[in-house]
């Protein structure tokens, strides 16, 4: 066993979060209770150094894998959850705060352990993978959008090396831990951030994707006023008819209190909405990335530490507050998606695995996640909620092929 | 100008109507100050004769065709609509209340006046026209799942005569009509028929597509508690996720007050459930069809009626109450879907008529809505709403495509 | 027996709607399982002649009261229910469409019977009792708030006959049929009048008393977008944090597509706000009288009815609409508050009947509800819902007193 | 200037929260710009030392006031805040980690500087008062319900020695802290001790008085699916009209997944509801004492400290969660109410304590907050909402009246 961790004395420590994370997280315990078609397989894992990432690591570790994991990205590790995972077996190449020689050093270091199947998270993994021996790899997952677009890109030109599952594209993925994780846990990192009274607030909502919608919804379940900004004009309307007023951003900037942005898109908040805001105006970004705010603008003016969190900065005579540098908000803030969301993701992770390993002559492209196992993830979970529901009758089966 | 209605005199009574209608559509106004391209054009068209309906006719006229019409069911026309679209010089087949041979006729005589594009609703019209002279006929629209379903089985065996295009798809027809417009028409007619207190009722909601997303949502928007009956496991935990509890039928049969169907699906409120159900049970239908409750058990009961559209039958010395004979509610008991609501649907028949008219070599085959219209439709709303949007900047725009 | 009624064959229908209203207010029926405490009482009551008043009347009678009744409204009173009253022996002076002269006299026929307790609504029976010979009343009721400021001002100037009791003060009353009646039943009288779509209407929402917070919270639960107006700056800030913007009405007027008044007040929408309103606008009134909405100002301008309830007004080239005349919409255009409610109302009603004919000695003054007689109304509710709750152990019986 | 606090280094951290707490509160500053009528006052104060706090207590320095300040709680202090008052001049005894004698130093400490007006939370201030010298004091207030008590039954025995108001009492106070503030920390704390998704969460809520009201309304605003216990049947009713079953607490425990107690009540969750809880269900409180759960029979049982705030109990072979040892969870796992409703009871302190400088000779009894006093603090935060509301018409006051 090889591996490097910042402190190894955290396992225990690591294991009481994996714990808590593990009861939160029944499904993944479930799958894992078949028999072990894992053995021989090797895993080369790249994912958040989270306690719902350890579930997952120790479940395809009791279906039999040997693995190796690194981080998803330099800052997202947590240490104690780490140590815990060393103790337990697993090749851990992951600390808190890497520089990035560090972590592309750990990308080369679980590659060094010659996985048979890659599961990754954002695509790095998978493009050093291919750039390096992707020999024995019989396939991979993949959790993200993005590094869905990077493995098309490469499927596209003609040089994609194994099989990819894009586990993002599961509904039971995507319809629920954007809307009910996200939309809770934005809101959960903008009371940690400031608590502040919800209640009242005028909050601007930019963009109605998923997210947006969950975003917006959670915001006036706690007695917000909300506001929808769109470039879509379908989504603009469904915002309308549920019952959200609709504006220009510009307009809607001069009365607002919070403004949230959940578009995917960058330079969504500028100068010119910023200089109409009104003075005690506070900034959030629930999306991935941290180009939806222009932080360089703001980061031009005088500007001073008010909470953890939590930046004031004097522009024309205006204090304008933003929460976490324009990070997504959720998990800088708080603690990412609730592990009852990450559950559905991961209970796709691990049957995805699964199929990979029990198919090894897949067609090399990128799929999608099957309908059953889509199902699957759904029956699991309405199973741990002591959830029964009705079937089709024989008529109303033939009803619908008629 | 030939047709035939019930009676003239109510050309006048049916006038104000269509101005009210009108003046809650004015998005197909808009389309119609286009000059004039359906000069030339002759419509055939068979759809509900309601106020709605008026608009989109009176529209149409506007842009120079020239229109038979006839209605989509014997029993939806309405008298006085059927006599003022009359009185403007349309050839009218419609009355209230018509046998199934005179229903034959009226689709008959409105393919006499040799149609060169078809306007359908559920497909009889089209179905017709297949089995007559095709002749002229340059293509043809179509506004329900029913209808397309059928045309595709045509494409399918080679016999389709015309392109066809299925206004349904349009996403600002279902992600709206079924949603916002069933869901508040489905309430409004359970209190137009029964007028009981909805806050604190326990009430079932069978099936979470969209009608049954819109009717849960509403529902507890006026304070009932909502439990949620599917088949699907996705949806189930959807509804879960929503906030509603999620049971079997027979489970949730036993305590509620009012059962509500939405589910497209035949046999779904059975005897079984109905023997577990307490005194004083309402069972209501929101789908298409009236097959969704069990009525012909119902009706081997000793039955009375109560109200206008309620019935109270005896079972087993309970009292079980039945909305407008297990009939879809909206429709019978209110008004079916509002008049904005069917300004969506309409827009899109109306540019979806005019892309016909202005494209005689479309392939023959069913086509979508093409995603311009389906946006054109949501600008139309948005600008008739007074609400302007945001448009992706230059820099954004480059964003998306990297 | 004597009385006069429009029809006495219509007994049968007012049987089935009395029947229907009877299954939704059990709690009526359980009262009146006690044993016959009215013997040789004799009622003069002066209630609104509905389908719920009828479970009054004759759960009252099924107590061996006799009695006699008259309408509190020359327009309320429903035929069948009268004519159904009648064929069951109750005196009965009530029909739709009464005169001024009419409405005097069946209140003085009333009197003429000598009832020994007064149940009335308004107050004009208690005032003619006391105007003539109330010399054998032992003690009266009454049910709405104006009633209760007349027997006020007969207490305080020292000419208070007998004792009443102010039903509309119990919580049981008060907290509830405001509320969750008139909102509900608002929201159902516009969409009977108008068939519009809630979703996504700007709506505006004048007061924010019980009627108004009511009216609010449901016109939110079907999609809309709710702005209050108020006078009292605690209930604006209360609707702030409920999460409804707060705006002067003449700048709430200028976008908004539904005005709604709930204030008890008088000329709160005025030609100066129809002024400023736009094109399309609907005004309604909920409040009990007609004096909100400046309608002798809108019928000043040429106008037309456009369906039931409804008519256009053409105002500075603008459309406006007004529903039922500015009368209160719920009781002009739906039914009124729901059975259940009322069920709540009158519960409080009988048992202060039954307090009276036991209790010959009350003190002559305007009284409160008991807090008995409401706590009993409410464990009736429970128990007919199926509810059961908690009760303190002794320990917190203890610890509450310490 | 004398005092005591852990750690005057502390100070330019405990401004930076002085100073965001104040753009939170901008009610107390415009109060504040009054002239300086507390000239030669000197304030004893016994608050919890919060930035809130803070905000208070350097408005009335600024009114001129001299004060000497200590904590109402042991534990509650906050150094940086104290040592930043310290700072200040103000007179601070107040520490984190006070034992008890400590605790009654301070408050002795505080009574040796001569306060002539006593402003108290919880009251162990005003009976301090009381046993020794409380010969200069011409008035105090009281914060809290449990304090109001105690000076109750100082009065009722002819012991009060001076006026004290109960700004408990005001409506700007109690309809809103409980409600809008303590409804969303319990939510926040919730989630900063659990990070566990609430859609779909079975939630029972124990106690629907303001605070149960307001945590019931932002737990399903999460997406919980919330059911409510009661003792009391009107608001037992009440909740159930709201949209919330409602059950015995027995019978609500074997499904429920998270447990809040809101009753004010002792002993609410006892051991015989523990143990028909399932599997992995969660226990907090949100009522000021850690009395509603049998707290010392959870201690009884074996377990474990799984996150900051979140213990494991192991019973019957169950796992049980507790959160905060039962404290009440918003002030322990949160940060208490949110500055904008602390604003509101503090903007009524600052008031009261005018209104005592002003007029020295008011009765020597307990007084509510003045109608004009709670006015005045809804229109000043009204005013800091940029809200403008209506005023009653000439015509409307004589309507008003008549």
């Amino acid at each position: 066993m090889t591996g490097k961790v910042a402190d190894t004395s955290l396992a225990d420590a690591g294991r009481i979060s994996f714990e808590w994370a593990k009861s939160r997280m029944p499904i993944i315990d479930k799958i894992a209770k078949k028999k072990k078609p894992l053995d021989g397989v090797r895993l080369g894992i790249c994912l958040h150094v989270t306690k719902e990432t350890s579930v997952l690591v120790m479940a395809a570790k009791k279906l039999g894998a040997r693995i190796s994991l690194c981080s998803a990205n330099p800052l997202s590790a947590q240490n104690d959850i780490a140590a815990f995972l060393y103790s337990q077996g697993i090749d851990v190449y992951a600390w808190q705060g890497q520089t990035i020689p560090e972590y592309r050093r750990c990308i080369r270091d679980v590659l060094g352990s010659r996985p048979s199947i890659i599961v990754d998270d954002g695509g790095d993994l998978h493009l050093a993978a291919h750039r390096t021996a992707a020999g024995g790899i019989i396939g991979g997952t993949e959790e993200t959008t993005s590094g869905v677009k990077r493995l098309m890109a490469l499927e596209k030109s003609g040089r994609l090396a194994y099989p990819v599952i894009a586990v993002n594209n599961a509904k039971t993925k995507h319809l629920f831990d954007n809307r009910y994780g996200t939309g809770q846990s934005t809101i959960d990192g903008i009371l940690r951030s400031t608590g502040i009274l919800l209640a009242g607030l005028r909050v601007v909502v930019c963009g109605y994707g998923w997210v947006g919608k969950g975003v917006s919804a959670r915001a006036r379940g706690m007695g917000a006023v909300v506001t929808v900004t769109e470039v879509d004009s379908v989504r603009a309307l469904e915002a309308k008819m549920d019952g959200f007023e609709v504006k220009h951003l510009s307009d809607a900037a001069v009365s607002a209190d919070l403004f949230i942005t959940c578009t995917g898109q960058t330079a969504v908040i500028r100068k010119e909405h910023i200089a109409s805001m009104k003075d005690g105006a506070i900034l959030a970004n629930a999306g991935h990335f941290d180009v939806e705010i222009d932080v360089s603008y703001l980061y031009s003016n005088k500007h001073v530490l008010v909470r953890p969190n939590l930046e004031r900065f004097e522009i024309d005579g205006k204090k304008i507050y933003l929460i976490a540098k324009g990070r997504v908000a959720n998990l800088v803030c708080a603690e990412g998606n609730p592990p009852e969301v990450m559950a559905l993701s991961f209970a796709n992770q691990l049957l995805c695995i699964l199929q990979i390993a029990e198919n090894p002559v897949m067609p090399v492209k990128v799929h999608g996640v099957s309908q059953s196992i889509d199902q699957a993830v759904a029956e699991y979970a309405l199973d741990q909620l002591g959830i029964e529901i009705d079937s089709l009758t024989e008529k109303q089966k033939k009803y619908q092929q008629s």
